[in-house]
């Protein structure tokens, strides 16, 4: 086997078999937009039938050169030890018999799905706002029969009955290969698994690998509704020194080399959770050397790492002052992929990366779906958890995603949406930026423009605070919101986004969303803020 | 106040406020279809925007003489009572400040969701085949912005977003009022939650409910997933032995009274999970008395009730033998109404009883659309749990829903398409008999007909056997169904659905489902099953 030369092109297809000596050897081939087509052609005829049992196996390079990632046996909960395969689905190996007919599942018959088609109004490429959309967007027929008609890969009579817990061939084969040309894993047997958003992956994820009294490892301010998640499970947040580029690798190793289980009251903690693009709640995004040297303290502790990334195709572009013209825009698709921060699945050898995507941020929220990235090992547990509990996510939406990001898109088409969205976050995040510089007095208030996301994080000087040293940072914190919703406006103290509730808080935080007012709104909510974040530290601009 | 009278009739909408001396007295009032329109005027001003907070309490009758549900602090599991309400939802009650822009919540904005409009076509009411609904059904639009446009009350701008663990507002309404019309609960704080499905669903109350070690008690012969659900969770299924009409209320109580928790293993049982209506995989429907003693053996134990009801209105029409004409359809929604079977919950005084509805087998799988109908207690718990797993389902799923039953058909043409869909599963059941009664040796092969759902459960004589006694019952499960396949027809082993899968299985049954086979297909499956079984049992048409 001959390790991938470091001279390829990174996005290649080149599906070339070179001969060395006696074996055939594979090159490393991964996929760019433009090789699907031909890998499909290649990979054979595509099993999408009503139930299909499925694989990212079926959609993947064959990459045999690369190493198979590790065994996590001794990261596995009781529960998720315990949970085996279901008896009624070990049946379906039978449903292949020719001519088999079959009275076994309770599936109902589509004669009773109380729908001839669906159409959905979307956009043209390159045509993708609203506005176009209404002018020149296109409406897509999805019909009850379209499979066995010959007009589409998946059809209502498919996508309504009940699923995989994988999710469905198609969707699963346009995420796959989306994974793939994104993130290439450095790894063999990596696989997707799509589930019904992150926030139910990430908990299946806790209930997989942990058990009652068990630390999980994250950003000293995190996603609330991480640490809300694992609360209840008897899983408590650590949390991990941040700066302006997110989680500090020393920190990180520091508090792994110096765990007393005694003292701490768990066992040493192997599941680091990090928001790497867009930290929800700083905005902060860690660079590549960043991300590298955690992943080397994630290897030296023997660490699994669940990296969510709902922000990661919300990396902006630059932020380029108050009165500067915007940074242009990518020239291609490869552009635009190597102008995004590597993320730690493409550089897991390990297979010690789990990774959580959604479509919630980039298409909507209300499709409830994303999916996970991860050894073949763990997605196979995962995936005996859906099928005992989510199953998998709706129909309506996985029709409606796949014919419009594979059928009516395509992959460069996606690309293309998503430098539309991500220019469009660069403006919001430049005018709230803009409204920040125009208001906040420099000496109450400091922030680092975010690089990826829909957050802003402000820090507020609590020392200057009349009070500072005389009451609790959170009282200060409370006055100051209070003062904002009395002002109309409402930010989020920093304080609900404490990754450790129990620990006092001493610093001083607000997050600003730049994701959905109107721009004329978030500058008048800026103006408001600083109103009343004057009045609550009693400051006059000529301080 | 002035309990029910019982000579009042059970679907009524008297909506009128008696005076008995000095206190106004509110009479019962359930809702009928035709009571919906009054009931929601009188409601007032409906709030369904983006992510709105909702509750079962703004939609439903005000019974303030029905009595309230015990509480049930004393079943609830470390994790349910440990799991607390999300900081961030706390801050929506600010939302409500006029003026008030909020940079609080990550929303993103709808501008951002790639459909303009999705379309529709589904059948008229009464026009409900596949076939009629090509030349007669009505293409109903979903537009982004239908609810300011004042075209609907719900839209894709607001499906698409964000949403609580109750559900959208809107299908919330509905649900809550179809339950109402339908089971109208005797008790006054009951609720309905929106869910994922029942799979999820009954994940959800384990967890709230159960420990690790803990029994949950059911009819010996049950739904696999149920089991398996429970099984990784370290919760035992315990079998109560079945008739005709299901589980048998005395052997429910004998397991009880007899608890022996050091010889057991674990505490006292208090969760019954059963499917009252064509159980799977039985397809034993219990009676209105059967249910009633149920009951009254759960208030001796002080059981909680998982009342699994996916067939509940595929309650058949009667089996009139193989040469009657079928019996007369229900002459109007009162009459089909009166024909089913009250539920658990009509008949639940004490709130005990957690109600299971799905739209996987009346409208389709693929929606991941269940609710489950509770006391307000348990539902608060079940929302908060909902919170940080699932969310809620999918926006397309809940907008498609409510555009179809409620806006297109209403609760009058919902009810005309069960009394269809019963209709049409009545004939597939007559199909499936009717194979049975000519194929199948009596001698061999014998059943109750089904009274309501997707199965019909096969009882084999296992001891005309030749080897009967000498070799495991199992084993001869397994030739004859390797022998099925061999004449290729698919049925599922009776000990598939083993409640305990421990003990040693002594009983002989097949199950086949007549949900999705065509009708000749389904004949002669049952032909090619005879065959197999006259094989293994090496029985001839002579004996």
């Amino acid at each position: 086997m001959t390790p991938p030369s470091k001279d390829l092109p990174s996005y290649q297809d080149v599906g070339v078999h070179a001969v060395t000596g006696t074996s055939a050897v594979e090159l490393p081939s991964a996929l760019t937009c433009t090789g699907v087509s031909a890998r499909r052609l290649k990979n054979g005829a595509f099993n999408g039938g009503v139930a299909a049992a499925t694989s990212s196996e079926f959609f993947k390079s064959k990459s045999l050169w690369k190493p198979l990632a590790k065994k996590w046996d001794h990261r596995l909960s009781e529960e998720s030890k315990a949970r085996k395969a279901s008896s009624l689905k070990g049946a379906a190996k039978y449903l292949a018999t020719p001519g088999l007919i079959s009275l076994g599942g309770g599936l109902p018959s589509s004669d009773y799905f109380p729908f001839e088609h669906i159409e959905i109004r979307v956009p043209t490429v390159g045509q993708f706002s609203e506005a176009e959309t209404k002018l020149t967007g296109q409406n897509i027929k999805i019909g009850k029969h379209d499979v066995p008609e010959g007009k589409s890969a998946f059809d209502l009579a498919i996508s309504l009955n009940y699923g995989q817990g994988t999710g469905s061939a198609q969707l699963l084969r346009f995420v796959t290969e989306h994974t793939e040309i994104v993130h290439n894993p450095p790894y063999q047997d990596w696989q997707c698994i799509i589930d019904v958003g992150s926030t139910s992956g990430l908990d299946m994820l806790y209930r997989i690998f942990c058990e009652r009294g068990d630390h999980v490892i994250s950003e000293e301010y995190t996603f609330a509704t991480a640490v809300e998640t694992a609360a209840p499970l008897g899983v408590k947040f650590l949390g991990v020194k941040i700066d302006s580029e997110g989680l500090i690798p020393e920190d990180l190793d520091q508090l792994l080399v110096n765990w007393d289980e005694k003292a701490r009251g768990g066992r040493k903690p192997f599941v680091l959770y990090t928001v790497p693009s867009g930290q929800n709640p700083t905005g902060s995004t860690q660079g590549k050397v960043r991300r590298e040297e955690i992943y080397k303290v994630a290897q030296k502790h023997d660490l699994l790492i669940i990296e969510d990334e709902p922000y990661y195709f919300l990396q902006m572009q630059p932020y380029t002052g108050p009165n500067a013209p915007p940074a242009p825009l990518p020239a291609t698709h490869d552009e635009f992929l190597n102008s995004l921060v590597p993320s730690l699945l493409k550089m897991d050898v390990d297979g010690r990366v789990i990774r959580m995507d959604s479509f919630s941020k980039v298409i909507s929220p209300g499709a409830r779906i994303g999916w996970i990235t991860a050894s073949s090992q763990i997605c196979e547990r995962f995936v005996r958890h859906c099928e005992v509990s989510t199953q998998n996510p709706a129909g309506f939406s996985q029709v409606i995603l796949h014919r419009l990001l594979d059928e009516h898109w395509g992959h460069t088409g996606y690309l293309d949406w998503l430098i539309f969205i991500r220019k469009e976050y660069t403006q919001r995040r430049d005018i709230i930026l803009q409204a920040c510089e125009k208001y906040l007095p420099k000496e109450l208030a400091s922030w680092t423009p975010p690089a990826a996301g829909m957050f802003h994080w402000i820090k507020i000087a609590v020392e200057k605070h009349p009070d500072f040293g005389k009451r609790k940072v959170v009282e200060i914190e409370d006055d100051v919101f209070q003062a904002s919703v009395k002002e109309c406006v409402l930010m989020s103290p920093g304080s609900w986004f404490a990754a450790e509730k129990e620990v006092e808080h001493t610093q001083l935080f607000f997050r600003a969303t730049f994701a959905a007012a109107a721009g004329s709104d978030m500058t008048e909510a800026i103006r408001r803020f600083s109103i009343a974040l004057k009045k609550v530290f009693k400051w006059e601009e000529s301080n």
